[in-house]
């Protein structure tokens, strides 16, 4: 397939897109939306095909749901896509406008980025949820998914670009990479020419490829190795719900807990009960040498293990002498995405909030908050792990850029 | 030189810094400023072995200038740096704080970017410039400059570590790449684990091999292909004005025009006054087929020349039939730099502002005022032509990231 050509027109249809006011925007989502509800029956024969290749290929459970459509989530794809069409348009607004010293009225303006590709891994969902949030941002999108979920990606695209061709946007203002090799998505990680920006999504591998790979700027996102710290001043039953949350609740996720420190202090006292609570979830705990000895049942934490994201029942456990101990541990070790400190002193809570580097830093609150939803963005094409452009939950207005529009009047430069 | 121990460095160094509040930051600011105004006989005595080596290499009087110091430049130097401690420090604020549907209080709050690596050309300058701004917004920076600068780069780190050394800030916060090698300037570009981002300031030629060669995120600075649209509802005058302050005023800097574009119903009666003003400053016209048959004296434009940033007393000359394809043409050929439209027609500028694709477009001003002293943000440490994290100026605002700062009550997911 030809690459460039599929980035030629992705681009000129961003051109066009981006020139699009709201109200259309909204009503060719709601178009969309409604063309994936009403071909229902075909997306499913197609994820059907999916589903055999995967079975045959013996597939674990887990990923084969993953996989699996159904008629009601189809319709909640449909209702995500309605969703996004209400939220508010970052595209034109200006947070400020100033007048400077010579005489000029200056507005920082949200534009669109231009073109973003996106490279995900089996959810078909994701192919309804990038498209329509670049949409609503005023962005072209080349989609390119893995090829477990080929055939479900396809007849998406393929309807969400027979509705597009009934209006004012160029079709091609989403697009699908149909050539799943490894070649072409290397090829498209290098189309710097046409794509503004790349946001893998998907497990840690994946992600690590495509940082390794790209010359095209990625905003990287969801390697998450997650902590929670029990302060000596921490209420305990507080700590209890908090890490049985961050750790259980969806082991699989991002935001989830990898590694629970807990100060000497409390150690003795709070290990066996954290344990009991953990045990009901069978969780495997890897112990440093302290935290092994009061433990009943643990085994010895590597040093591999800290910088391990399990996205299991699996949980690291340290004991450390002071916050500062804790705080430096998280530094060292943590991919920088959701950081928890449960604890009644006020200092200490400060302390931590302050000098733990991560997208999001939690006082007495889950990790698992974490998410653009939660946050109240509305939407979340993805969480960053990086300090430039983005960090944490992106949104809509994340999938901005900006420029500023000068009105003059006849000034030059002195 | 060892490379990676003087990233760890910084990296630690960079740490520190972050932690550091404003009052100490600015009192440790003016304590460098001082100095290097203190040793100015040091800071010029190898400046001259800089100059004497350049002499010998034959090396052009504009360039010598650029390398030169003086009493005076020093003192502007050190002058600079104390108006730098006078900004105000966006380390530690948030725009905004809101409480969510969980009762999460959440804040977006600025913090350093971390580790920031300048590759930069001749102008001894730039060392405090970068230094101080990184300085101010908690970042370590790493300093690579040219083979030219060397001895007057050296010495003025060596004054500011010396300097640091006496104060709470480790010294290691700013460093200097001793090595000025090719070999060692492309190791700096793949640190990764050490340098957070990378802003290269100098000719295009820098630019494009940072961009090409680095694996550290760039943010890329500079190029400047910008362009007048003289409009048929122009005020001529106005007209001249511009293009000629956005021409002749300083040639070499990149907000400074390179084509100019001319509506067909105005451009009989007009080409002929500017091309007399422009002739003044003997600037040399490279002209399309309809301009060449109203100017004077020009050459004809080659495809290459809509492309080119000149740096120099060059001028492309364009005849357009439509607002439109002025606008088509500044998007093919631009480096999304600057852009002017010269019109009283209201929808012509409107049109013109939101459809150019660029970090900044002007209607009746002139393009040299895309500097972040003129928009009032008190300092520059580059302007961005990419889409990525900034675009534009850049002053201490967009050396920063953010992190999500909750404050929690026992809150966990449900």
């Amino acid at each position: 397939m030809d690459l460039n050509l599929l980035g030629k027109q992705a681009q000129f249809s961003a051109y066009e897109l981006g020139q699009t006011d709201t109200p259309t925007k909204n009503r060719i989502l709601l178009q969309l939306a409604d063309a994936v509800a009403g071909h229902r029956n075909e997306i499913l024969k197609e994820n059907q095909k999916d589903l055999a290749k995967a079975k045959e290929e013996g597939i674990s459970e887990v990923m084969l749901d993953r996989l699996r459509l159904t008629d009601e989530r189809i319709l909640e794809m449909a209702e995500g896509m309605r969703k996004v069409a209400d939220l508010p348009d970052p595209i034109g607004t200006s947070e400020k406008m100033w007048r400077n010293e010579d005489g000029l009225l200056i507005a920082k303006q949200k534009v669109p980025l231009g073109v973003i590709g996106i490279i995900y891994e089996s959810r078909p969902n994701v192919t309804t949820d990038a498209a329509s949030l670049c949409f609503k941002s005023g962005n072209a999108v080349i989609l390119r998914g893995g090829k477990e979920a080929y055939h479900s990606n396809q007849v998406l695209v393929e309807i969400l670009q027979t509705e597009l061709a009934k209006t004012s946007v160029p079709k091609e203002a989403i697009q699908f990479v149909s050539d799943t090799s490894r070649e072409v998505a290397q090829q498209m990680m290098r189309l710097n020419e046409y794509i503004d920006v790349l946001i893998p999504r998907g497990g840690a591998r994946l992600i690590e490829t495509v940082v390794a790979t790209a010359t095209v700027p990625v905003i990287e996102t969801g390697k998450g190795n997650c902590h929670v710290y029990v302060d000596k001043a921490a209420q305990l039953k507080m700590a209890t719900d908090i890490i049985i949350n961050a750790k259980c609740q969806r082991p699989s996720v991002c935001n989830a807990a990898e590694t629970l420190l807990i100060h000497k202090e409390v150690a003795a006292n709070y290990l066996p009960v954290i344990e009991a609570a953990l045990n009901e979830y069978n969780v495997e705990l890897r112990a440093d040498e302290r935290a092994g000895k009061i433990l009943k049942q643990s085994i010895p934490a590597t040093e591999e293990d800290w910088y391990t994201e399990f996205s299991d029942y699996i949980l690291a456990v340290k004991v450390v002498d002071s916050l500062d101990e804790a705080i430096d541990h998280i530094n060292k070790y943590n991919t920088k995405h959701s950081e928890a400190i449960v604890s009644d002193d006020y200092f200490a809570t400060q302390r931590f909030l302050q000098r733990v580097d991560a997208a999001a830093v939690y006082a007495n609150a889950s990790t698992r908050f974490t998410d653009g939803f939660v946050y109240g963005f509305g939407a979340e094409i993805g969480i960053s792990t990086q300090k430039l452009h983005a960090r944490g939950p992106m949104g809509l207005n994340e999938l901005t850029s900006t420029k500023y529009i000068v009105y003059g009047e006849g000034q030059i430069r002195q």
